[in-house]
């Protein structure tokens, strides 16, 4: 057996509660080599040598590593515990704390000492409902032509974008179409900046108790907000904690007063007069981006300022959560701070963090719910857009990253395909970017989004990107949305409007446990599950551009006595206990299984 | 390349800040497989694809694996980096956050967006020049008759201990000794429990704002922190916040008033009224001892009454820290206010916690300095005193450790050999625990209590370990300490005492990079080196029964051309490079390397 590929921790992510006496265990072997893992657990206060034996089950493979998991009971709270793995040789060894070993006794104990010491990470209960429309407002509908900035251009101007064009969206805009986005079916809408700033971007903020005059006053938003709750879409703003913006009146100050300013210890200066350019001399976003000053949240007064803004928005206008921009170069103490008091003002308050990486250390249930999920995206434009990897290293990478975090980090991921940072999805899959062309962009585009929604985590959709809007890296993602109705993808609109009604209303695709069922990767076609005690569903992919033959003999201990198809145009059948049939070129389906 | 064993995640304790501008990463590998290991770092905001290349050295071996580690300096405080590992057969591996690949590419980046992120866990500057004296208080001293409880026994009363027995041990007790411990030299006394309770250990606290009547009042109390000041000792009290006493008022007043009382949310009842025996119907500390009822820590009212005291005590009597009892058992999110809190006040303030395992997760820099670290304990336990681990699994073991933990942590670890919890480590040693018997038993202890002296963190004397008591388990292991000149082991507390000042004289000692020497399996000997830009010290151990010859030829290119004997009686010296000589049976020696 491979002793040095065996790892677990008694910490997140690979112990966490899942309810006041449950606790998850997660352990990690070498791949398929392990015959059978088994947890013996018992209350750590009584003598150790006895316990529970309690099989755990594989859950997630990547390149290197299978992964296990159970979950425990325990009355008491509390646990000692030690892993018994047997190997397809029969071989077997021991692992505890002290080491893994063929001994019991020198393997040692973990120990799991409370479990309601996990911090209760729960994200809002509505996460595992979300459809989530993200909305650069800027860009999305202009609704009232009397607050344009100068220069608005037209909506429909052919002029080339430009990185500081004006389009004239605003929140009577969004407030207009909200019912497009009920009848697409969304129920969380994610808006960019809206406080007063004087880019197109809105992210070097001016003054964060204001919203932008070019986009509305408090009324419009307050209004924007009643609107979309009474048709049942929340709504999330964006926070941008990391930096202000210079334009601001504590910028400002430092800019007149210098040393002498009361605000210069709210940001990172490191010398004075303040100077700009050609290198500003105070920390400032990204390479020295010197509108946007970085904002000193060790400061007491910084962080009692912005935590009083966060609220305010919460209170004033009862929006339903924050994303935290720049997320990643912010302390983690402050999130912390800043969830301890958002959710003592209502658990189901949502947090999410932009963190474009491997999010760990801001996922530990004391920081965030869930982050922006771009390392997700990037297996995605790379299997789906790019198609520079095997259905395997797709499946593998999938899995590295669930294994990554807890459950709840999991179910609160923002999944995106795209958003006004990157290229859209649709333009990922074509030729121009990566240097070849068939006739089935879209279809790829509208197999990645089924996998999207077939996922655990909300699925988030880019404004436009529901009627095939093109673009590439911004500031052209950031088009204003195609509002002519003969401009308008129908089918894709269509494709997405069935998928959302069809997660809607089967709950194994929101809340089942997500389990792989086949890899075929001579045909470059897969499957996964989603089980639930109410409901079993899978979901079928071809990512070939040829009609591939589908046959599943391996239910995989599912007793399956018909199916039922959900979505997708494949001709499929159960003929003695098989299911046999055929998947278009980049497509899938999704089927009930009884 | 064993791909599977490597190991690397940019959280805690594989990515920590060691300074603004200083990050150490830590990388696993297979166990002697890797010829040479490469960070290649850059800013993250700039192009991918080069970088600065770095090597790692490596720090640690376990059983199964090779740990790497280097530091990395960032103008910029972020990074983005990969690692080039190459092994003995000139194979080559890049590894980043998607995976361990051939392809540089494929292997993505790991990310370090803000250093300044890893939490400020740096502990009091003094944790490195600490040599720690524990007292449990009821059996140190009596220094006070008159405040004896009642049937206090004679201090050199024969009967046999008794769980329940009291001496009169007191603050005034611990006052009169100050000079004997300022004498052997240490400059750290943790106290358990001093506030009044019904007991001899005192953690079933009645009253945290009183001192017990029968250890003093306030008065003595800070009597005693003025005169330890005095003397350069330190003073930490024992905070136990898991659970109340049921004698306390507010426990009493759940007794007196059940559901009506104010303080029934204050612990976690099941029923009322209230019912003791045979199983109390409330949570309480251990297997359900009625005495100790657990607090809710999660109860605003008890978080702030809590924090009230751990603030009272530093504010009206100056103590320097705290050691928090059952710290495993209580919430992350109440020791994370706690620190908070405390370091508020003075960073200079010590919080060591109670945790008996693995503690990875109080020691991310947002809850505790470092803990008591029994898992050393059990380490040296079973190397020193029963004898029945290799040294090279000892060298292994004492890595692994070491590994789980930020270099910050490790240094603020209370290293202890035994405690008011445990039996003494000299009744570890002897027959009469494990089953044989030799004329070594001291020199075990000695030679334990020199790898104690020798190692990163506070070494931490148990009260009378220096003068040879013995003890087994609780209460044996609570006798009233040995004050009859007569009966002291004057050559053990030679011993103590000339160490202290080894590694008080000796920089080395106290802040040296821990590296080991050499490991001869077959004489059961060993060396480790403690480096400082200062000076370079090595230590030798010898833990057979035989006299053991030493040849140090491999210097690990320390470029040695004389050595100073500082402590031990081992005969040694260079000839020709190589430092040649023996060990007597069980004993250790310290040499400067110049």
């Amino acid at each position: 057996m491979l002793k040095e590929a065996i790892f677990h921790t008694n910490d997140i992510p690979y112990l966490f509660s899942v309810s006041e006496n449950e606790v998850k265990l997660r352990i990690r072997t070498k791949r398929d080599e392990i015959a059978s893992c088994i947890v013996v657990h018992s209350d750590r206060y009584v003598a150790p040598g006895n316990g529970t034996a309690l099989h755990l089950n594989k859950v997630a493979s990547t390149v290197l590593h299978d992964y296990f998991e159970t979950i425990i009971y325990t009355k008491v709270r509390r646990l000692r515990y030690q892993f018994l793995l047997t190997d397809l040789q029969g071989a077997q060894v021991w692992y505890g704390e002290y080491m893994v070993s063929e001994s019991r006794e020198a393997a040692g104990y973990f120990h799991c000492p409370n479990i309601a010491n996990a911090d209760d990470g729960s994200p809002p209960s509505w996460v595992k409902d979300a459809i989530v429309y993200q909305i650069f407002p800027e860009r999305f509908n202009n609704g009232n032509q009397a607050i344009n900035p100068s220069q608005t251009r037209s909506w429909t101007s052919n002029e080339p974008l430009e990185y500081c064009s004006f389009y004239g969206g605003d929140l009577q805009g969004i407030i207009e179409k909200l019912p497009y986005l009920h009848m697409l079916g969304v129920n969380v809408v994610y808006l960019n900046p809206v406080f007063e700033s004087p880019t197109n971007h809105k992210y070097d903020t001016t003054d964060y108790y204001k919203i932008d005059p070019h986009f509305g006053d408090l009324n419009t938003m307050k209004e924007l907000v009643r609107i979309a709750h009474s048709l049942q879409i929340r709504v999330v703003l964006d926070a941008v904690f990391n930096h202000a913006g210079d334009q601001s009146a504590e910028f400002q100050d430092v800019v007149a007063h210098g040393e002498n300013s009361r605000y210069k210890d709210w940001f990172h200066i490191a010398s004075f007069p303040i100077v700009q350019s050609p290198i500003p001399n105070y920390e400032a976003f990204g390479m020295n981006t010197p509108s946007m000053p970085k904002l000193n949240t060790r400061n007491p007064e910084v962080i009692e300022y912005l935590i009083a803004v966060a609220k305010y928005w919460i209170h004033e206008v009862g929006i339903d959560g924050w994303r935290l921009d720049v997320a990643n170069e912010v302390d983690h103490a402050f999130w912390r701070r800043l969830r301890q008091e958002i959710k003592s003002i209502d658990r189901e308050l949502l947090l999410v963090g932009e963190v474009m990486h491997r999010s760990g250390s801001w996922l530990r249930g004391d920081q965030f719910d869930g982050v922006m999920n771009y390392i997700l995206r990037d297996v995605m434009v790379d299997f789906f857009a790019k198609q520079t990897i095997t259905v395997r290293m797709f499946m593998d990478r999938v899995d590295e990253i669930r294994m990554e975090y807890t459950d709840y980090a999991q179910d609160a991921m923002f999944n995106l395909l795209g958003s006004h940072d990157t290229l859209r999805f649709l333009t990922a899959c074509s030729k121009s970017v990566w240097g070849w062309h068939d006739k089935y962009e879209q279809s790829r585009m509208m197999l990645a989004v089924l996998f999207q929604f077939s996922y655990t985590g909300m699925p988030v959709i880019y404004y436009g990107d529901e009627v095939g809007m093109t673009g590439g890296e911004d500031p052209d993602c950031r088009k204003p949305m195609v509002w002519q109705e003969s401009e308008q993808n129908k089918e894709l609109f269509a494709y997405y409007q069935s998928l959302i009604t069809v997660r809607k209303t089967n709950i194994a695709l929101r809340e089942g446990e997500y389990q792989r069922w086949f890899v075929n990767e001579a045909m470059n076609t897969w499957g996964i599950i989603r089980s639930h005690p109410q409901q079993t569903i899978g979901i079928l992919f071809n990512n070939s551009p040829n009609v591939s033959p589908i046959e599943i003999a391996e239910l995989n201990n599912i007793n399956v006595k018909s199916i039922q198809q959900l979505f997708g145009s494949a001709k499929l059948c159960l003929e003695n206990g098989t299911i046999v049939g055929e998947l278009p070129p980049y497509s899938g389906t999704v089927i009930t299984l009884y």
